[in-house]
């Protein structure tokens, strides 16, 4: 059988095999630590979890509008307060996690013939998703000099004519690196002034050790932001996210979002509604501050192996390394530190079209004993070599 | 700011205002009868729901694997012992609603250049997501001849070069009809002949009055089959599908979830295992036998108003109507029976390109009494016209 060609364009996850022979070596007996998946060692909240199960008792299982519950939409709007920016619910529509947010946008603002900015290392799936939209992808190599972030320079630079839209990622996932207000602000002026479209990936906002969490909400109305309740609210599983849209694209969206996902799972939705309260706040951010010890911790266990990242990651739960001193092959590099070691890392060619031989993404997801544990026997591992 | 022209093919649906306007006068305290939105009024089955709130209380709320869990993956496919087919586990791919699957299929089989034969009447969506792919879609014209379905000869018929995809409905939404074994047999090896694909969308299975519920499966392993958790199985906001695929497809529809979804809800996963329980089943059936009641109890009061589909409807709980006696407008009349009558019926250019304006869609998912004053409020429109 023959598929469409766009199949060929969608890569696989690398890190997909490699953490089924994590789990086989687990299996078989092997104590596997466990840094490859984006996905923290915390439970969802137990307020959210009990809002859950509380809406399955009152019977909520039946469709919401597509849009999402009207509280839900009222309640994300209001979180975008701690960020500085007044946001219309209207603006907002709830998806099944920021994959939706991510179709939706893609489906509107991206199709043949048009071409799409984005910052290479960047999460595979936003690729992806422009890729079935029909679109082009110009992957902008970034490194240390411009934050590891597309800047208005470098998009001024490779914007062409045919260029519709530009997609950051910040905080950003493989790099855990952020654009502050100032560059942000310069990023929308610049895509702006060349009329095209600004979409901001900021699932892992609020989860940030340096800066102050921010959205782009408080620069500019145009944007297109994506988030999630996966990575800072702890509800990976629920599948809950949303799209922040210009007032002008909410009914075109809608549209799409009737068509395409009828509307985010219920129960979800419900639970999320006691994920701003205070209480679950005040867990959230003593989680942040846990996050932020264990990539110190890791820092710090990594620098006499004189492995350190360009610079340190001020945000998300990733820490993106380049490995030249010891492999130019990534994937054989992480796939033996398994077999030899059952530590369990992400290569970077995942991530980066450009350097990701040379690269390996480390998630901080478990505590810093563990991941202690982990850079020893790394370091057992790269003296061998 | 300008939209990827894809968007202009994604018609709204008229029923979504309808249903505001609807909403709306009940809220002025009008009692209105629902008879529009395709979503019965039984809750989720207690056990499912006890099952989810289990899941939640033992902390399932991570990810699963992209193409479901295990264990769900195995129940799905032992499901299809009572169509008679049996069902490699490996080829199930559970996805967050039918709508998934939907995505995943039209990815995977449709793109620029291809066409796709659907019947007319039929599914908006279906088109939509045949749309966003970038095939073209022949929507040929189908009617009591052909029992309101793509037949092996309509296929022969509208079949060109560039066809690469069969796409059905059995039972149908919004005719309710039903291909017979030998029917879709004939389908599938016409299909097969022209070296195509076939995609059935079986989500209404097992709602059938007449016949007893029969898979594709059965026929062939060749076939794409969409299902759903929503329909039979009440679990409409769950938002639960599954996507039945030939083996040798089942690796890269694996890729397109993990880059387009991630995974299914895994709270609605878990659910969903007791969903196939004995317990469940009975319930479920006593439910299909409701709804044959209501179906009957439909039909009865219609008949006297000389309003009688041209074949009663074999499944799902929806009754496909021709209205040309009384108007060629089905949105006036909807609005008008709406705004007189308080109820509340789909007009059928949500469903039709070809005679939509002198159809209208009742679903029968209200109690026998709401459906008898629904026709008794009916009659009395009618009387005025």
């Amino acid at each position: 059988m023959a598929w469409n060609a766009r199949i060929d364009q969608v890569a696989p996850f690398r890190v997909m095999s490699l953490l089924e022979t994590a789990q086989a070596r687990e299996a078989a007996g092997h104590d596997v630590i466990h840094l490859e998946v984006g996905e923290p060692d915390f439970p969802t909240p137990a307020p959210v979890v009990a809002a859950g199960q509380a809406a399955l008792a009152a019977g909520h299982t039946r469709y919401t509008p597509a849009a999402g519950l009207p509280a839900l939409r009222e309640a994300i709007a209001g979180h975008y307060s701690h960020f500085g920016a007044e946001v219309d619910p209207r603006r907002i529509l709830v998806t099944p996690g920021a994959s939706g947010a991510l179709l939706l946008a893609s489906q509107l603002l991206a199709g043949p013939g048009d071409r799409v900015l984005m910052a290479d290392p960047n999460y595979p799936c936003n690729r992806h998703f422009m890729a079935l939209a029909g679109a082009e992808v110009d992957a902008v190599p970034v490194g240390p000099a411009s934050g590891w972030q597309l800047d208005a320079g470098l998009i001024e630079a490779h914007w062409r004519d045919t260029t519709r839209l530009a997609m950051l990622a910040t905080p950003s996932n493989p790099t855990g690196h952020m654009l502050d207000e100032a560059h942000l602000a310069a990023v929308a002026a610049t895509v702006a002034a060349r009329g095209g479209h600004l979409l901001v990936d900021e699932i892992y906002q609020g989860l940030c050790y340096d800066l102050a969490p921010l959205s782009v909400a408080a620069i500019t109305a145009d944007a297109f932001v994506v988030n999630s309740f996966s990575k800072y609210f702890g509800m990976t599983g629920w599948r809950l996210g949303w799209l922040l849209a210009p007032e002008v694209a909410v009914e075109p969206l809608t549209r799409l979002a009737q068509n395409v996902f009828l509307a985010a799972p219920t129960p979800a939705q419900h639970a999320a509604l006691a994920a701003f309260t205070p209480e679950c706040r005040e867990l959230l951010e003593a989680r942040r501050h846990e996050l932020s010890r264990r990539r110190d911790a890791l820092l710090a266990a990594l620098a006499p192996l004189g492995l350190a990242p360009s610079l340190p990651p001020q945000g998300a739960f990733y820490l993106w390394l380049d490995i030249s001193r010891y492999s130019d092959d990534s994937q054989a590099f992480c796939r033996r530190l398994l077999e030899e070691e059952n530590v369990a890392i992400t290569p970077g060619v995942d991530f980066a079209l450009a350097g990701g031989e040379h690269h390996v993404r480390i998630a901080f997801t478990t505590g810093v004993a563990r991941l202690e544990e982990a850079v020893a026997r790394l370091a057992r591992f790269l003296a061998r070599q």
